[in-house]
C-alpha cells in the first residue's frame, strides 16, 4: 500500500510510519515540524521506501502534488494543544478544519480513495453517557480543539458521501508512550524535575481520564482499516481501554516510580482548564468487536511514559 | 436592543430586519448582497433606526469595526445552496465556517453577548429516529452543506464555554414565504412558466420533506431568545411544523393552484441530489414546549409562498 501519512514526524504519525515500514508499505510522511521532530523518523529515513516532505496543509498545491499515487491517507497532522485554544482561537479552525479540509480536497483531486482520521474522545463535550459509545446523543462542543475535529468529522463524511471515497474516524482517548511530548505526565515530570517538593496540579486532581499506549492505538487502527466487517463508507470508532483514572492516581504512580512526595497544590475547580472534560470514558465495545484489545493498563502506560521521558531528556528542554 | 444581523438582505434575514425594527429595537445588517436584495430592504431604509452595511463576513476588521456595541447578533449569512456543494466544495467551508468563525471572534473581541444561529435539519444527516428531536445520536454527515454548519454549531458552542458568549441555535427545515428565492417551490413554478405541459423532478418525487413558513420561524426565533426557560449557554432548538409532505405533494398543491395538469419526468433514486436526505421529519416539541406554534400548515406555507412569486415575477429573472 502506498501510504501517505499527515503530521509523519510527531508522536502519534511517527510511530505509524515506523509500523507502516515495518509491514513492508511504502510510506510518503508529510509534516511542517511545528511540533514534529526529525529524529523520530531517524530509522525511517534509513528505509528506500520512506519519503519525507517538509511543508504545510496549507500550502495546497503542494500537498496536491506529492500525495499523487497514494492508495491510502493518514491524516493525523493537528494543532493538539487542547489547552491553547482559548488563547489562540483562530489555531484550532485553521490547523485542523481548513488543513482537514485541504486534505479531503487533495484527495479528492488524486482519486485517493481512502482516508482514517485521528479524531478525539474530547468532541463528546461533556457526555451523560459513560462509558460513552459512538451514537452518543449529539454533543455540544465545550473547546476549540474539540470543534475543530468535530468539523474535520464532518468534512470527512461529507466527502464520502459526495466524492466515494472510505473513511476510518477515530476518536482517542489521550495517547501515551514513546516519542509522547505533551500532556500531563510530561507535565509533571517536567515539573518534578525542576522542584521535586511541590507540585501544582490544574483542576482539583479528581478529573477522571482515559489513557492508551500508542502500539495499542495503532493495533487498533491498522485492525480496523483491514477488517472485512469495517468496510462501510464511514467507520467510526472509539479508541481507549476499558478503564480511567483520577488525574492524582496517575501522578501518584509517577511519584512512586520516582520516589517522590511532593505537596501538592490544586489550582481547583472540577477542570484543569476551561474546555477540559471533568470525565472521559469511552465505550469501545466497537472495535474490540473486531478481535482488537489494549495490550497495557492505563497505569502501565503511564509508568512506560514515564521511564520513556527520563531516557530521553532532550525532549524536556523544549 | 443593538441588533445586528448577518445576512441582513437575505430572505430570512430582510424579513427579520423588519420584524425587528417593528419591535423598535436598532438594527445593522450586514450583507454582501451574494443572494441579498436591495429591494428587500426597502422598508428597512426608510427607517432611522436600521443602517446597512454592504461587505464580506472575509472583511474582519470591517465586521468587527461596525459590530462595535451591538447587543444581540443574528448570523444569517450563509452560502445556503444546499445543492451545490458538490461542484464548489471549498465554498461552504469558506462561507458557512469560516464566515461563523469571523462572526464569533468580532463578537469576542467587541465583547457582544449573545448570538442566535441559523442551522439546519440537514445536520441529522440521514437519522433513524423521526420525529428527530435535538439529542438525536451523534450524527453522519450526508453534505458539505451540513457538515458546514455543523462546524459552525461546534465553533459556536466551543466560545460560548471559552469566552462566556450565549447561545441560541435553530435547526430549521426549508423555509417559504415573502422573500423566498430559492427552493422547490421556486424551482418548480419556474418550470412550469417556461414549460406548463412537463416538469423534471429530482428524484422519485416520494422524498418526505419539512417546511415552515418565515413568519412561524421567525416568531420561534423571538419567543425562544426572551424566554426565562431558555437561558441557558447553548440553546439549541428544532424549528418545523408537526408535519412533513412528499415532494410530490406540493407539486400537486402547486399544479392544483395554476391549474397545470404536466406530465412529470422524475430523475430517479430516493434523493434529489447527492447529500439530499430522503426524509426530513423534526421533533418541535422543545420550541413548542415555550408556548410557540406555527400558524401556517405546510400545504398553506407552499401555497403562499406561490402566491407571492406569481406577484414578483422580477425574483425569477434571475
Amino acid at each position: 500500500m502506498r501510504c501517505f501519512v499527515t503530521g509523519g514526524a510527531g508522536f502519534i504519525g511517527s510511530n505509524l510510519v515506523d509500523r507502516l515500514l515495518a509491514e513492508n508499505h511504502r510510506v510518503v510522511a508529510y509534516d511542517n515540524f511545528s511540533t514534529g521532530q526529525l529524529s523520530f523518523l531517524e530509522q525511517a529515513l534509513k528505509n528506500p521506501n520512506f519519503r519525507l516532505i517538509r511543508s504545510n496543509l496549507h500550502d495546497f498545491e503542494v500537498l496536491k502534488e506529492v500525495m499523487q499515487g497514494s492508495d491510502f491517507v493518514f491524516h493525523l497532522a493537528a494543532n493538539a494543544d487542547v489547552r491553547g485554544g482559548i488563547n489562540q482561537p483562530r489555531k484550532d479552525l485553521e490547523v485542523n478544519t481548513i488543513g482537514t479540509f485541504n486534505v479531503l480536497e487533495a484527495m479528492r483531486q488524486n482519486k485517493v480513495p481512502r482516508i482514517a482520521f485521528s479524531s478525539t474522545g474530547s468532541i463528546y463535550g461533556e457526555p451523560e453517557v459513560f462509558p460513552t459509545p459512538e451514537n452518543a446523543p449529539f454533543p455540544i462542543q465545550t473547546s476549540l480543539y474539540g470543534a475543530s475535529k468535530l468539523a474535520g468529522e464532518g468534512l470527512i463524511e461529507a466527502f464520502c458521501e459526495g466524492f466515494g471515497i472510505q473513511s476510518y474516524i477515530f476518536r482517542f482517548v489521550s495517547i501515551l508512550g514513546e516519542r509522547y511530548t505533551h500532556g500531563h505526565v510530561f507535565d509533571f515530570y517536567k515539573k518534578l524535575r525542576a522542584n521535586p517538593t511541590e507540585i501544582e496540579v490544574l483542576g482539583n486532581g479528581k478529573q477522571r481520564k482515559s489513557y492508551m499506549y500508542i502500539q495499542d492505538c495503532l493495533d487498533a487502527i491498522l485492525t480496523a482499516i483491514q477488517h472485512p466487517q469495517a468496510q462501510a463508507q464511514v467507520n467510526v470508532f472509539n479508541l481507549g481501554t476499558n478503564e480511567y483514572c483520577e488525574v492524582n492516581n496517575s501522578l501518584d504512580w509517577i511519584c512512586a516510580k520516582l520516589g517522590l512526595n511532593p505537596v501538592r497544590h490544586y489550582t481547583g475547580g472540577e477542570r484543569g482548564w476551561i474546555g477540559d472534560s471533568p470525565f472521559i470514558f469511552l465505550d469501545c465495545s466497537k472495535i474490540r468487536a473486531l478481535g482488537w484489545q489494549p495490550k497495557l493498563t492505563i497505569r502501565e502506560s503511564v509508568e512506560y511514559t514515564l521511564d520513556y521521558l527520563v531516557a530521553a531528556q532532550a525532549l524536556l528542554e523544549k
